[in-house]
């Protein structure tokens, strides 16, 4: 829990006091390679936030073929937003890709914690508007650029994701063609 | 003014002597068809709350290729928000489309708002979990979707932008060829 409560501070102070009503609010899970969170379906019940391991969010069209939606490793929160937001049934999958550990928190958990914390309601505003930012960035990377271009703004943006990540699952994320990405790859 | 306070009031209860408090932050500002609240290379100084008029913000790529980010009507809020949440200069243009009046908020008075009216951040994280779950629908449906789908969705979500925006538009903000989209218009 001490790794939440650093996660919080970087955008907001908490007091021990307060940090004590905020922890029973999440749950530890432990996530073995190829587990799934969430699959289409499911009650989308919970947001979880990473304490280690890599997971990647996707879906699946008619057609079975695979989208990635988005990677997260330490520090970063996922879930199926939609869903989850709405409390309705997933559309997607969230994988884990390399084991680690997670924090799960429900939306009534999160809606509370909201109310009877004003640095925490705080704290997920700011948390949503570089979600916001993030999604925003994406959408005009689909939209505009060319292969090369996105795997530069992938590599700078998430130059930890790079090395970790397998490169058919970059090319897919990025929507480029596996040569295309090794062309890239070994580009000076 | 009035239809600012109804529109925070669709999300949280505001007292008027709050939202005495809340008026000094926004400014009106009447906008001309054709003319831009923002263009490449501006300070995107303000987000903006549309009071009536139709805008679109898009991106222009290296070739000069337009790509629309979002439509925006009465009640939505639109800005280069990358820009405007980084204080940064834009890399979008917000165009109006059909004249109107927008309520103009810079990112210091947005901040000052929260902090000094509970309801207000309260208000803004709702704001920016709705426009997040757009967003990630936007993304699943450029990743995904075939143009038919996208354009029942985009029918689905927004039946009066189908009724107002030039056709044209409608097609660039899909992704699909006007050819495409009107046999979509005239399919029963």
């Amino acid at each position: 829990m001490e790794k939440l409560r650093k996660h919080i501070e970087e955008i907001t102070a908490i007091t021990d006091e307060d940090f004590e009503a905020v922890k029973p609010f999440f749950t530890i899970r432990k996530v073995l390679k190829h587990q799934y969170l969430i699959q289409q379906g499911d009650e989308a019940k919970y947001e979880y936030l990473i304490l280690s391991g890599i997971f990647r969010v996707f879906y699946l069209d008619e057609d079975g073929k695979e989208h990635i939606v988005q990677f997260a490793t330490e520090n970063w929160w996922m879930s199926d937003y939609i869903a989850y937001f709405n409390q309705k049934k997933a559309n997607m999958y969230v994988l884990c890709m390399e084991p680690g550990e997670v924090l799960s928190l429900t939306l009534e958990g999160r809606e509370k914690l909201a109310t009877i914390l004003p640095q925490m309601e705080h704290f997920f505003r700011v948390k949503l508007t570089n979600g916001y930012m993030a999604l925003q960035a994406r959408i005009v990377s689909l939209l505009s650029s060319n292969p090369q271009q996105r795997y530069e703004e992938f590599a700078e943006l998430y130059p930890d994701l790079i090395q970790k990540i397998p490169k058919k699952y970059i090319a897919e994320y990025l929507g480029v063609s596996r040569e295309t990405l090794s062309r890239l790859y070994t580009a000076p």
